[in-house]
């Protein structure tokens, strides 16, 4: 998995942490945050802290005990062990688009069926610079809403032999989750030793944790499974417009659920979840790719590092429709930032689509191009007398040209990152080649891609027991 | 003007930084630089350099010497006061695409001319991100060689009162920009006094200075005009393939170029030149927006500032040969990067396409926008005590939403970014709207500030003068 040793980008100056630490204080100490989980205030009380009604009072120096006790890095287990992660440090893990009802091939816009759900399963498996398929990579319209989680759980441990996200729809369906994962494991026991999923908790913004993210919650920390406290802040609408209201509110909320899994085990990890952006203040719409969401993206990696915790941010987010110039440069206006601020874990990192209403076929191709040239962007530079290439210049002199020198020849296979949508053609050939934009190119590939898939082996033993799961439970489900 | 108040983001290492000074210092002092001008060669044998035929064995430290002669940041006049600009520093100033033979509109590529010429330059006079509409925005293929100098020059004085670019095709090209520049200020002395042109000095890389360019350069340098030389080098062609060494060039041939110019009259303002991307090495053709030239554009930001010297390089940068999500994302992987790297003078911010062969009327547009949000991106934010905006907390309480909060009402015109370009439009309604991608709206953007265009006020007498030379020179041309 890729490892970002380059150098943090840190935009807050000391003065700048210690007034936002005293901001998070006070929010939390004199607003508090609302749990809507009876067990959720029960451990908060049993603790010692101030509850009323379900408003949680939280002591800021106690969340910080329980934070201190999260690990500031761990491992998730993939079924194939190359696709094992870590998250934390310099590892960067990055996932698929996460939530999108609708997909989006060529011109046509339409629900997203179980059929797409796989076909971008496929290509994220089919992409070594993505860590994981994701969760919900989209909603499979067409399959009952009280059992699709175990199709979507069932393609994913299928389909990939990558990393993947726990279902956080209700208890049950973590709990389902976590069934098939141990089935897929071999037990319980060998998931909670080595995680081996993670889960979005998001957070109601402002300053609420809803009753069904809650439930799931406890039952995935209950088993030591990574969950990520994410604060769903649009500005303007679910925090004030001030970038550093939004700052201390996500603190607020990212510590306080994080303090709640300490409760419900000690030790268990966490991420400290960020989804940061602001709305349209003339429409209401929620904007991506904007500089405001890149300033909140940088801020974000400082302060998580600032707690000791790992963290999730970024993505190549866009409010765009379609995978048009717009498309490109807000995937990147958030990708970047993303690399700069050295986010742990990245969800959203391909196919995102009109706001995350849609996933994007050849959206998904843009951003595994943008991945893959930031991956070697952010590798770090080799120095030193060699590659001065002096020899070279011996051999070329004044005015001559590279293309054939000896220092080219051994190197020009690896030597610079080699594209796979974007196109250097020149204006002749590139007409010759159809003229096609990167759309069309995209659209190609990922058809491409699926014709080429391979499906990873698994063993047949634990596939009809995964099976044999889904359908006992379909069935109990009444689907 | 914009100043970047973030920090800097610099990716060398002390000792990366070592062994690049011992790599520029061998290859300047063995392997030398190649000047095809007697003058030139005259003015480094006589300050004691080694010269052999047209080879220049310079000695570092007498390089050094002549580098410390150029002032570190310096002002350069517009005809409009308001739009002055201040190169080095923390300033950051932008011009549009320079040199593209074609220009592109919607679907038509097709040679550029004198309009477009005229178009394109009252483009950069609309937008107030952009400093200057730079110098051969397009070549007006429509006009006769020899004298299109003077229809240029002539364009960018009166349909823009911004800085601009000088003509450097050959010496008698400079010293009728320096004529014409000296009318609209009123005399030599008025610019000798306080500069009122840039002018783009390239490199034959690797190692040689041309005869016309350094031609150029004697006529600016001898008037006090700053002169930007810069190393051309597409790596792989121009330079050998690694990153290292392509750096070492650089410092190289801009470092000889600068001290060339403190020869020919010690303290005259120049800038630290960087035009360093690489080609694609199964094709040859040259590739922009790559992560190669992202390192190189970070790196040659930490170089310049090391030399004490203001510098150039980035830009709105693509292969795309048209302004699609490739575009988008290349532009932004060069222009994100300029501003992480705090380049002061930024030529081809708007308008670059398909390699700078072609000026493009909607990529000028996706440029623009680029411009205006990382102009928001990278202002520091201010972080105190009211920006936590609690107030706005105490008035919305747990999981309610801040779009009617006073807090919110105070701010909402003003508090983020307002696209110019990028749609957040729900789906519905972009698709009233016409379901138009960026280009397509970008189309209908440039047309209408074409036609909103106002030119800016100019004396008359002073416009007559400009005629009449113009008029005077064309015809002594033979055209």
């Amino acid at each position: 998995m890729f490892q970002n040793r380059m150098p943090r980008y840190e935009i807050l100056s000391a003065d700048a942490m210690a007034t936002l630490d005293k901001g998070w204080r006070k929010l939390m100490t004199e607003i508090g945050v609302e749990f809507m989980d009876d067990r959720a205030l029960d451990l908060f009380r049993k603790a010692g802290q101030r509850v009323e009604d379900r408003t949680v009072f939280l002591d800021p120096d106690f969340v910080l005990e329980q934070v201190a006790k999260a690990p500031g890095e761990f491992d998730v287990q993939a079924r194939n062990p190359e696709h094992n992660i870590h998250i934390g440090g310099d590892s960067m893990a990055f996932g698929a688009v996460y939530g999108p009802p609708f997909v989006r091939e060529g011109d046509v816009r339409r629900d997203a069926t179980m059929d797409d759900f796989r076909n971008f399963t496929r290509l994220a498996q089919s992409f070594p610079v993505l860590d994981s398929a994701g969760g919900v990579i989209c909603e499979p319209n067409d399959t009952p809403l009280d059992s699709r989680h175990l199709d979507m759980t069932y393609a994913l441990q299928t389909l990939t032999d990558k990393v993947y996200m726990g279902n956080v729809v209700s208890g049950a369906n973590a709990a389902d989750t976590l069934a098939m994962t141990s089935i897929l494991f071999g037990s319980r026991e060998a998931i909670e030793e080595t995680p081996a999923t993670i889960s979005l908790i998001n957070c109601n913004s402002p300053l609420r944790w809803d009753d069904r993210m809650l439930e799931a919650q406890f039952e995935y920390s209950g088993a030591g499974q990574p969950v990520v406290l994410t604060p769903f802040i649009l500005m303007g609408a679910m925090s004030p417009v001030t970038i550093p209201a939004a700052l201390v509110q996500q603190i607020v909320e990212a510590l306080s659920g994080i303090a709640l899994s300490q409760l419900i085990r000690p030790g268990t990890p966490v991420i400290f979840g960020s989804f940061l952006s602001n709305i349209d203040m003339q429409s209401g719409s929620p904007t991506f790719g904007t500089p405001e969401s890149g300033i909140g993206l940088l801020c974000t990696g400082q302060i998580a590092r600032h707690f000791g915790l790992p963290f999730r941010t970024g993505g190549g987010l866009t409010s765009s429709q379609v995978a048009d110039a717009q498309a490109g440069y807000e995937a990147l206006m958030t990708m970047l930032p993303t690399f700069l601020a050295g986010a742990n874990w990245v969800m959203h990192s391909a196919g995102w689509l009109e706001g995350g209403l849609v996933a994007g076929y050849e959206k998904f191709i843009v951003d595994a191009e943008i991945l893959q040239m930031l991956q070697v962007e952010f590798t770090p530079l080799e120095i030193d007398e060699e590659s001065m290439a002096f020899g070279a210049h011996e051999e070329v002199g004044h005015g001559g040209h590279f293309l054939g020198a000896m220092h080219t020849m051994e190197r020009f296979r690896t030597c610079f990152y080699r594209p796979m949508l974007s196109s250097s053609d020149n204006y002749e050939r590139w007409l010759r080649n159809g003229g096609k934009d990167a759309l069309t190119r995209a659209g190609e590939i990922y058809k491409q891609r699926l014709t080429d898939y391979e499906p990873p082996p698994l063993d047949d033993a634990i596939r009809q027991e995964l099976e044999e799961y889904v359908v006992r439970r379909r069935a109990e489900l009444g689907d």
